[in-house]
Formats: C-alpha cells, sequence, structure tokens
C-alpha cells in the first residue's frame, strides 16, 4: 500500500507531466488518479500513474503517466473460455517509452527491467514510441515498458480492461487489489 | 468530392487546430488525413477532419478536427442482425464542441442546424463539452455536433468503426463514398 502521502506526490508530479503534454483532465478525474505499484512498493522503478477516462463492456481508454525510468512490469491479457483478452494501442503523446514484445531481442536495448526483477523479464524486442507513434498488442502478447529520461504520457485505447484477469510474469504482483487512492 | 486544393487548405488548418491542442501526428498520419463533407458540398457548415489512430475488429481510436461553426450531421450507429452498433466515447481536448443527442429539448441552445438542413436535424438535448469533458453515446444513439466558436478538437474512443453502416437522418448524405484524400 502506497502511504497517503506517496500517493499525493505521485499524483502532483503526474499532474505536471499531463500538464506539460498539454493534456487536460476534470477536477473529478484528478480526485480519482490510480497510482499503481503494483504490490512491489518500489514505485519509482515499477509503477504507472492512470487516469480512465471510460471502461464500459466493449471498450476503453486510459491516459498512463509515468515517471523518467519507471516500468510497467511484463504481463499479458489472456483469452478466457475463448473470450479474447483485452486487446490495446499504446500512443505516446509526451516524452518516451520503450515497449517490449515478443520477436528477436534487440541488440543494446535502451532499457534494463528493474533491478532484482530480472528474472520475470522475458520478452525482448524493442518497439521506441515518441510523441505520435504508436503500437497495437493483440491479446496473450507478453509485454513491458519503461519510460525514458523525461517520463511519458502515452494514451491507452483497448477493449473493455479487466485489471483483475492480468497475467504478470512475476509472482509476487498483484495488480487486483489496487492500490488506493488517498483522496 | 473536394478539389486537391480545397483538400490541402483544409488540412493545413486541422493542422494548426492539432498544433493548438497539443497533439502531434505522424507524417504518415498527416498524409492521409481525412476530410469529409458527407457529400453536400459546403464543407465549411458541414464536414469533419479526421485522423483514425486504430481501427481493428474490437476497437477504433481517431483525433477529430472540427473548424468553428462546422457540424458532423445528426446519424447513428445501427445494431444490425443482432450485432451491436459503434459505441463512442466523445472526449473534448481543445475547444469547445456541443454535442446533442435524445432528450428533453435545450431552451435556448448554442447551435443551430446549417441553413437549409433544419428538416434532418431532430435530437435537440445539449451536452457541452470542453477541454477535459466527455460523453458515452451507446449504439442505435441519434447525434450530431457543432464546434463553438475557436473549433475544436475531440478524441474519438469506440468499438470498431464502420463508417458504411452509419444511418443519417439527412438522405442526401452519403458517409460510405469518403471524400478523398488528394494526395
Amino acid at each position: 500500500m502506497i502511504s497517503a502521502q506517496h500517493y499525493k506526490d505521485a499524483v502532483e508530479r503526474a499532474s505536471a507531466l499531463l500538464e506539460k503534454a498539454g493534456i487536460v483532465i476534470t477536477p473529478e478525474e484528478h480526485a480519482r488518479f490510480e497510482v499503481a505499484d503494483f504490490g512491489l512498493g518500489e514505485l519509482e522503478n515499477t509503477g504507472l500513474e492512470i487516469i480512465t477516462y471510460v471502461n464500459t463492456q466493449r471498450s476503453c481508454a486510459k491516459e498512463i503517466v509515468m515517471f523518467a525510468g519507471q516500468t510497467c512490469p511484463e504481463h499479458w491479457h489472456p483469452t478466457i473460455n475463448g473470450v479474447p483478452g483485452k486487446e490495446e494501442t499504446f500512443r505516446c503523446r509526451w516524452g518516451t517509452v520503450y515497449l517490449y514484445v515478443p520477436g528477436e531481442r534487440t541488440p543494446h536495448p535502451a532499457c534494463k527491467p528493474p533491478k532484482g526483477s530480472e528474472a520475470h523479464y522475458e520478452v525482448g524486442q524493442q518497439i521506441t514510441l515518441k510523441a505520435g507513434d504508436q503500437y497495437t498488442l493483440m491479446p496473450d502478447t507478453p509485454h513491458w515498458f519503461q519510460a525514458g529520461d523525461e517520463g511519458a504520457v502515452v494514451s491507452e485505447f483497448s477493449t473493455r480492461s479487466t485489471d483483475d484477469q492480468d497475467v504478470f510474469r512475476d509472482p509476487r504482483i498483484a495488480r487486483a487489489p489496487k492500490v488506493g487512492n488517498a483522496g
């Protein structure tokens, strides 16, 4: 669990990055900023700051804010009982994000997995996304991503988001018990 | 059909609005800007400028640019043979857009339908969207929208987009034969 003070600080920093990206959110959205440390307690290394704009049975859109060097750990959106898993497009709006997907390992990648968690990162083909670049991930595709030196703001367009069904490579990670909104 | 010169001018003006909104597109996206006049030949009054970021079987995202006072005419996304129609969320990123949906008619609305087309506009409950505001439309819901005095940039998050299935109130409108990219 993130402390109220850490939550507040993270939201303040994430809001500043959104502002740099020219993205406007409402006070209601600001009040429900999600700060996720994936239960690892090292938000600077492993974490995301998220505003979910809409999430219906069929469609979802989010703004994802990442601090410099912050990593979303390797996971995938599984197809369950024939119901296709989540399909998602990441579109970088500001900064740089490095996305890693299955395929030939990129030599000399820009990022390393967070220290101590290397065993839980497998895919290694690097996709570099700068402002205006995007990449679409089909269900069941393992992926992880890390922000560059300035941080990043990334729009996610997808089918319904069901975080509790995500499968993480790292068994320590529990995504479902969302990290609290201290407000 | 829009002339090559009108297409080029519209893309230039739309690009300037995207820039004001702080939204970055790639040269490839710029080269396939869609300029739609819905076959009415009065782009200033009735039209949209669109970049489709992604449109798969399940998910779609677009950036819609509107000039000052420009209108997207009344239409809906029908459920066909039990397949639910398109569901879409409009999120205003910059400027102001007035959205009209079924419900109690708003007294003294900000917009009027384009001159000469009044007969093809029925719904009249006004939803005002400024930067950061959004509204989700379920399938089969008639709607139209018009930009305010500065124009507007609106993100659309939706299920699969199938323009050729859209039903327009105005029988003169043919959405399917897309207005050309002169490039």
